[in-house]
């Protein structure tokens, strides 16, 4: 299904940063990941949108497009891990099963959805032109329930879209035994950051957000309190591999951590 | 599902054009639509995908994108009717059910498939920019089967995006009557054209274009004998209505109200 | 897409009867139609959810089951016209193209939905049995939003799956003029009713129903007051044409024939 | 997305036997797993298709019917490992993404299809009975394309829908590293079988079977040969997890085995 990586992304992003309670940013971190300190803004939440292609080293999906495009929405905190801040996806939906299976490799916890997001258009009415005034919306969909919905009128250019997914991702593998006992099989946390970026001109303005309830979704436990800002972007990166941060950090590790060299130290990469 | 007319539409579109065997054109028009003559070319067929956002005129829709963005794929030949040259859907599929419903009322015979196109992207190697080299491809499933192929590399800019589907359309629209008799309730011609066009530079290139088999579609009527071209065009217009042409233009015509009344003239007000 | 009549189609029922304000129903029904009598139940609602396998005489699609497998779910309310009473479907969801062109030919408002329906089982437990304590739910979504959720828990055999979908069909197929301009090229009352009809045992039981809201579907306008009862039935039938009853039942019918007129401007209402 | 084991299936199974090349079989089994003597069919493959519901130990799914039902095509061969024979499921489509998931975890390479199977009706004509002359059909879409259409014909009643299936399943589980470097983090031999296991009355009859090619697939490489026999089944099984058989079991490993028991030696069940 998936060639081996470097895996290219060229796409738009839709965010939308927000202000959750703290606590429940922290009851989403496994230990020993905590919670970014009070000067740092620690209930700040990004949702993000994003309209993707994506392609192997050979391109070979961009003359299969089905293979190519996929949107997805994510949810991102920042958490803090060995005097290091770091950010974390905590709820991701996706529309493609390669982009789902490359995310479980990566760590990201991905479910199937239905994503939609706004395209800016250069021509007529039926869309929203990138600049001010530019309206652009988000929404997901999962099984059968409006989760997210999102909505943002871009007023100024501005340096960045974000700040709380701008810090290298620290995601958990996990793979609970087979025996369902409740241990796992794989525990790890590892780290990535694309290569590469080329990132387009930043714009900023205001946002609202919604989100919905489900039997089968919690995203409701990041509710929003209040809104920071919404931004849009076009962004394109590679990912070519992550780091192996620490394969011990829960009481629930039976992994021994062996895998590339017995004498390197726990938290380097491999 | 649909508001009102007008529609907007905004969107990129991906045409080929090739020729097929004119016979085969003309087995797929109802009299006394006619193939156009030799020296226009009368085996010329474009197969047109579009990557479409459409609202109606409160622009609703731009903040429900799922409502708003639909791909199709559509097969446009030329006829001549009363000594005009007239563009026809001959086969179209699209991926909403608002598409369908609005393309049926059109007189567009839409089916329901998986249409993709690549999108060109400005950043980073998962897209083809729009310019010369850049790559593209266009792709239909029905039903589990992929029914077309196409891949175009732009080479130049040019004036037109082809010239199979730059006439006014002519389209035929019919319901057969309910007791499945062979009979149409209704079955008229009808011509439509957009309004408030506006035209995005056009790019031409070379083309492969194929075509798939399947119990459930036809298309491989139409094969491709030789290519013509392929083009690249971001465009936009909208839908305000049309006109009714003819509703009697063929010997089927035996519309409702001729049912009603053995007695009632042709024509004539039930 | 279709083969031409006769359409045989086998599947299971599950039913919530329930009433509404009779005003609501009378608010659907175009004049010359009625609402039943007050000894009739005129609020009466039947709530139907259907997994169908349907074919042509040929049988080919049991051969490919994608085209022959659909579930749809669908609201029938009665009218009287004529004094006669008959059964109307004023909603309806389906999940195929080929049902809902299918149905669009026989008067069925349908759109495409998600429509899920609990499957009896008669082995282990992921599933109810049909008899008494069986459970049953129907769901309907509709671009991304739970319009519908149903449950039903059997109770007795009984003679017949409720009342409001026990008449012959009523009805309208119309198609609004190219012109847009609210006039219909076609407006006809039709009439139809499954013939060869086999039944299986029927059984009743307590049922619970919910509509959601969205802006795209308004099948709040029949809201629940009141639980009627719930139902399960096997059923199998065949449609084999229906008949015309009236392409004049309203003051809206322009039928094409009067739009065509020689001395009428082209454009021109009729 | 998912409750905890135990899972609970009911469903019913379309399976077509047939042989391919030994050596195709061998080609998919990674060391030390081998295939099985000459005596014993080594190139028997079974291609299942399944039509099931599933639910948790509280059975909420059956009360939301899209997280319950599910299709899944796969395709079984035999290996051999420590002197006993297995089952082993080499490729497999699902249609939800809970499957998908709970798939991932069981070991089963699973990826979303597009899987239909007809249904057993009894009534009607659009639909086959289960017993001598009922036809079913099974069919997997991937990406745009047809990759599996098998038929069956049932003629007998019989004891066992086919043998390939028949034994205890060792399934790999791995995740690559993710530094992407060819090491994985998680290389795992499991096996499982179902509990509280019932069985319908087994069927069996004549099959036929067609793969299709796909760039994104490659079922192809099991070729059918020859046809061994189809059967139709209903069963109903319940997971309760399985056993980690060997986490060392090929020279990739880099894990230690340490989850159940420091006195375990390695390779035993745990």
């Amino acid at each position: 299904m998936l060639p081996p990586p470097p895996w290219h992304y060229s796409g738009d992003l839709l965010t939308v940063e927000y202000r959750t309670d703290p606590e429940a940013v922290a009851s989403l971190l496994p230990a020993p990941l905590r919670v970014v300190g009070e000067q740092d803004d620690p209930g700040a939440v990004a949702m993000i949108f994003a309209d993707w292609q994506s392609c192997g080293d050979d391109l070979a999906e961009l003359d299969d497009p089905i293979r190519s495009q996929y949107k997805e929405a994510f949810v991102v905190v920042r958490c803090q891990y060995e005097g290091q801040v770091y950010s974390r996806c905590v709820y991701i939906w996706v529309d493609k099963d390669f982009a789902l299976v490359r995310g479980h490799f990566q760590g990201y916890p991905k479910k199937l959805g239905s994503i939609w997001m706004t395209r800016p258009v250069t021509l007529g009415k039926a869309g929203p032109r990138v600049g001010p005034g530019g309206r652009f919306a988000g929404t997901v969909g999962y099984y059968d329930r409006r989760m997210v919905d999102v909505r943002v009128t871009l007023r100024e250019a501005c340096d960045s879209n974000g700040f709380v997914n701008g810090h290298a991702m620290l995601h958990s593998r996990f793979m609970p035994a087979i025996e369902a006992d409740g241990i796992d099989s794989l525990d790890e946390l590892v780290t990535m950051r694309g290569i590469d970026v080329e990132l387009g001109q930043a714009w900023r303005g205001d946002a609202e957000i919604w989100f919905g309830e489900s039997p089968v979704d919690e995203i409701e436990r990041l509710a929003p309190l209040e809104v920071i800002g919404g931004y849009w972007r076009s962004v394109a990166t590679t990912f070519a591999g992550g780091s192996l941060v620490d394969p011990h950090h829960t009481d629930r590790h039976h992994i021994a951590p062996h895998r590339a060299d017995p004498h390197q130290e726990p938290g380097e990469p491999a």
